[in-house]
């Protein structure tokens, strides 16, 4: 413990890029990496991996690091597009590049000179590799035996921003907009500059940077606004980040003057070619639009009698010229339900609406499908839309933002859950046709695939609101560069590089992030039934809260049972949209897994669960438990009050109390409700307000 | 039939001031009077009786109305003050004027002459006159034998508008504020003069013309606005209706610029004193100041551990050398409950902060206290703290607009319901001491007494959104005037002003509206338990909507049973605020009405109502009932749609049908939530939805 070393996070702004004084055994190593060796850049992105390279070296060393073409001292570190005749060449031997991807990267230690060389084939790669390299020494890892070759598991690792021109940002946490303000695009780059190394350091490189619901005034992103557009693409471009926009689908009435958005409609069809004309004209390596149609009262063509294929080709023809692609989101369902009806399943939706589509789409067209078959609640079973269409281009859809998950007001490390959903076998291939297998494009041989996420950031001084949720923007990045990486793997280097390595902070951060998402799923919905929060803004118990609402996320329950019956024997059939083996799993009450039982079956109280306890009883032991452990998480907190600054401290403690208070007031509600309905008392007589 | 007329409401503004050629068998009678003798106006509210008279004679004969200062020619229609020498005292015997209170009148049609008398002793009294004798003619009745003295019952006869700056209105079904937009004062005088004679034509004789919840600009309509404001009062004072204002408790700090709102504190009287000086420099007649403090989070004395004597007795003061007045709501309660705590019952709330401060205000103070304890619901018992102060003044709060009963979007004329309330026996003095006689003044002789009620109009063409609401507002004018009215005069006074006479259409409309209270009840909230609203705005069902709220408002309905124990014996004590007969009435299971069941006991559902049905099973029948109901006020409108002009027609078939379908929506939520909870089915077997 003598060695450890504690960072002071403070107001949380630097997050994992603290660059301090490095915290471990190895801080002697570093010393000596004062001086970096680098070509002249030619072009922003290597300007960029040399500046935080330089920018890391000077804070962690406490030296100040000098740059130079050509080695001039040792030990140094030297960064080279291989195959330019760079000093990178002599560490590397030729093939190497040929086994790294666009955005891959090399770094090896030399045993005899200690020089540290990062090779790429692209700049891209370059910032990539200093990024791996600062995270090394930021997590206090040996420099002395490097020998590292990467390459980014998925293609497409985007950050989808719900951010509003008026400053607001739709299910934002953390304060106001960063990209915008009173109906105007920030003039504050360089607070859009810290969030692109944010994102770059965790291996995003695309960013839809408006809100998929566009309003009128986002709509004229595309013409009106697009030179303050570029610059916002101009501070991205320099992390290798590609900017995307969310697009109106009916611009051609809004702003283009056009009677109709029929996608078959040829003036409508020349609009769109003229518009992404002018933005490539403006933005050369725009990446695309990513759209919301006829989804939630968004326009789309269904309005002109044509289908989701006509309206995302219409996009990808006027975007294919450029090199440009079309994400269309999956997020489509009837949400003018009336209650009563039992035949409509809004689980199904997705599904139903596209599978049929599959092979109608554009080459430049991505699907995106969320990761669950409804919005994004603490548990859901896997969309079994993902893969399902092999001849089409999908990306998953996750959220970062914590809109059901607590809100960042509560901790809930999200990496676990979408590990879960990304390991998840869909057998559609047979077995070993994982969800990440689907996403990374390897399983149908996608030409386009990857990560796409609602971002959890605002204004807030540390971004996003709880200081914590930090960990789920990092973790995000890091599992769509590469799934494999474990959940505690990725805690940990969050932890390391925004607490430091004191044994004890390090101990108790990991426990809180690692418990906090299975805490956060006992006090909620029990069982993945799902929802019961308070409409529209989804916070807070509220058991009936859509119960009897359009929204199609209902529980059903009476005094006799609970939950949905998805079944195909006497359900909605739901589970016929999955593959034998999982259809199978689901259908049968004897099989199905206890955590999703509500979401596809509705049993009485007294159903007994394969933990051996009834569904009653596990409802009530749940919340008592979730309760509690919530509590002992501020407990935890406290414990390592000396280990962390007076600032950071204060704010986390602050959360986590309010947390559990707060899932007191899930419990009771959650308890109340079902021991009124039930009639059933708790097994062990604890409070239950009647 | 055949004498019968139809007026044409067309968009609806004229509302009861239609003054079309007049639709009886007495229209000839009328013919003759056009020729009014009146004294030349010596102040602004004679001048608007002269004038009304003038422009409803002009209507309703047809003919060009001439104006002279004596009688010229017969028949004629001669106003004056009595005993001021005016042709008036020819008619009156000379000790009339000793019956008629201030605002009273007498009205006489002379047998020789035909001319027909008005009389008064103030220019108010013959604004009454003349309005009353407008509502003889517009109803079609005799004038042949007039012999007609009236004094209101009611002293003052009020309006709260619930109006902010901003232009919305709180709790404003009918569009947005007519006195207010972009945080100035109206303009539109002319629509406010409009307002006016709706207003003084039904009685009223007191208005405050902004929302209780007095926000930061509001805070100085008693200072900067001043000006403004005193146009406006100009406005009512020509209809002799006194103007008031709603105030900030804290507007010494706020606009004051002091550290505190201390109502013991001397600067802060002083303040006070001199705020009221500068208003009446201004506004002479100024009414006085509506208060709504300590109250859902509004400022008051309990900050300075002062109570409600304290803070009105410091208004009051500052007042009192005016001859204004102050009116202290009552409306007074813990809105931030925690649902757990079952001790704690907002019912009590009002009696419990007030009851003991009896004596202790001063005499220009006027307690407003809401009909029932809780909040305006369809059902409710007599809020126990009317009558309950001998020593103090208070007037009875009604709402006019619909907040929990259809929000003008139903029809439901509330006058029956006001007509309950008032002929409720306290038995406070013993038998017959009825809420019209408490609030009246004559049981306690109390120097201030009589009706207030939030307003229901907007800048809606028809000013109530609803056409059929206007029955509302101009119910409780006449109510106000004479508790001793039944339901039917009045809605059949306002049905034939607005719609004429014809028979079919007439009863018609009688029906609709006498029945339509009874109908929202019925599938509404059942046996008194209230709320079971969507929370915020309160429209439309929701069981659970505040169920584990922090408002106080409870059904506590378990699989078992609902209502709430109110009794003294075994629940929170309400019951004990009733006078003994009534405490007895609701003390008993066996006695209480089963229309307040659920608000004053919890019972199983299968408890046996008077009526002789289960209460499940009483929910059930009434929602179905209801509905049904619902349905067949439209199917009857239909039947008369060629009685009406297209645009009357069409808007009330529209809200009609609107109104069916949405107590479909409450029959099935409230039928399928208790199904659900009690598992008891319907015995004949209806559908209810699972």
């Amino acid at each position: 413990m003598s060695s450890s070393v504690v960072y002071h996070p403070g107001d949380g702004y630097l997050a994992w890029q603290q660059y301090r004084r490095t915290p471990s055994s190895n801080v002697d190593q570093y010393a000596g990496y004062s001086h970096i060796v680098a070509a002249e850049p030619n072009d922003a992105v290597m300007g960029s991996a040399v500046g935080e390279l330089s920018r890391g070296l000077a804070g962690m060393t406490g030296k100040q690091v000098s740059i130079s073409r050509i080695a001039v001292n040792a030990p140094c570190i030297i960064l080279g597009i291989l195959g330019t005749g760079t000093a990178v060449d002599e560490v590397f031997s030729e093939g190497v590049s040929g086994t790294l991807k666009a955005e891959g990267y090399v770094i090896r230690t030399d045993s005899n000179t200690a020089n540290i060389a990062i090779g790429a084939v692209t700049s891209a790669g370059m910032l990539y590799g200093v990024f791996h390299l600062l995270r090394i020494m930021g997590t206090g890892g040996s420099v002395e035996h490097l020998n590292i070759a990467e390459n980014p598991v998925n293609q497409l690792r985007m950050i989808n921003q719900w951010d509003n021109m008026d400053g607001s940002v739709e299910r934002g946490y953390a304060g106001q907009s960063i990209f915008y303000e009173d109906n105007r695009i920030t003039s504050n780059l360089e607070r859009i500059e810290d969030y692109a190394r944010l994102l770059a350091s965790s291996g995003i490189n695309a960013i839809a940077i408006n809100n998929v619901n566009v309003h009128r005034v986002e709509s004229r992103l595309i013409t009106a606004f697009l030179p303050d557009v570029a610059k916002l693409a101009a501070v991205f471009r320099a992390y290798a980040i590609k900017l995307f926009l969310s697009i109106n689908y009916a611009s051609t009435i809004e702003i283009g003057g056009l009677p109709t958005a029929d996608p078959l409609d040829s003036a409508v069809r020349e609009w769109w070619s003229a518009a992404a004309s002018e933005i490539y004209s403006v933005i050369p390596d725009f990446g695309g639009f990513l759209i919301k149609a006829d989804s939630e009262n968004r326009p789309g063509p269904f309005t002109y009698g044509r289908d989701h294929a006509d309206g995302a080709n219409m996009l990808a023809e006027a975007l294919k010229p450029h090199g440009g692609i079309v994400i269309w989101r999956c997020f489509v369902y009837n949400c003018k339900q009336d209650w009563r009806d039992r035949t409509t399943d809004r689980a199904r939706a997705a599904y139903d609406h596209f599978k049929q589509l599959d092979g109608r789409f554009m080459d430049n067209v991505i699907l995106q499908v969320k990761n669950g078959p409804i919005d994004f609640q603490v548990r859901e079973p896997v969309s079994p839309l993902l893969g399902a269409m092999p001849q089409t281009n999908q990306v998953i859809e996750f959220q970062i933002a914590q809109e059901y998950t607590g809100q960042q007001r509560h901790v809930c490390y999200l990496v676990p859950q979408w590990k879960e959903i990304l390991n998840f076998d869909t057998h559609l291939k047979g077995e070993g046709t994982t969800v990440k297998r689907i996403v990374d494009g390897s399983v149908h041989s996608n030409p386009y695939s990857g990560f796409a996420a609602v971002s959890n950031i605002g204004n807030d001084t540390n971004w996003t609101g709880h200081l914590l949720a930090q960990a789920n923007l990092y973790g995000y990045g890091r599992l769509a560069w590469n799934p494999e990486l474990s959940s505690e793997e990725i805690a940990g280097e969050w932890i390391t590089l925004t607490f430091g390595t004191e044994k004890s902070l390090y101990q108790t951060l990991l426990s809180i992030l690692m418990d906090s998402w299975e805490i956060y799923e006992a006090y909620t919905a029990p069982l993945g039934v799902g929802f019961m929060v308070n409409p529209d803004h989804h916070y807070g118990p509220n058991v009936d809260g859509y119960e009897y609402s359009m929204w199609g996320t209902y529980h059903f329950a009476d005094c006799h049972g609970i939950g949905v019956d998805r079944t195909s024997a006497t359900g909605t059939g739901y589970t016929s949209q999955y593959a034998g083996l999982n259809m199978a799993l689901y259908e049968s009450l004897e099989s199905c897994p206890d955590e999703l039982l509500l979401f596809f079956h509705h049993v009485p109280y007294t159903h007994v669960l394969h933990s051996g306890k009834t569904v009653i009883q596990h409802i009530y032991d749940t919340h008592f438990e979730g309760a509690e452990r919530a509590a002992r998480l501020a407990a935890a907190w406290e414990l390592v009050r000396e280990q962390v600054d007076e600032q950071a401290y204060r704010h986390v403690a602050d959360r986590l109390a309010e947390q559990a208070e707060h899932a007191k007031e899930w419990r009771d509600r959650i308890n109340t409700y079902f021991l009124r309905k039930s009639g059933i008392a708790d097994q062990q007589g604890r409070t239950i307000y009647e």
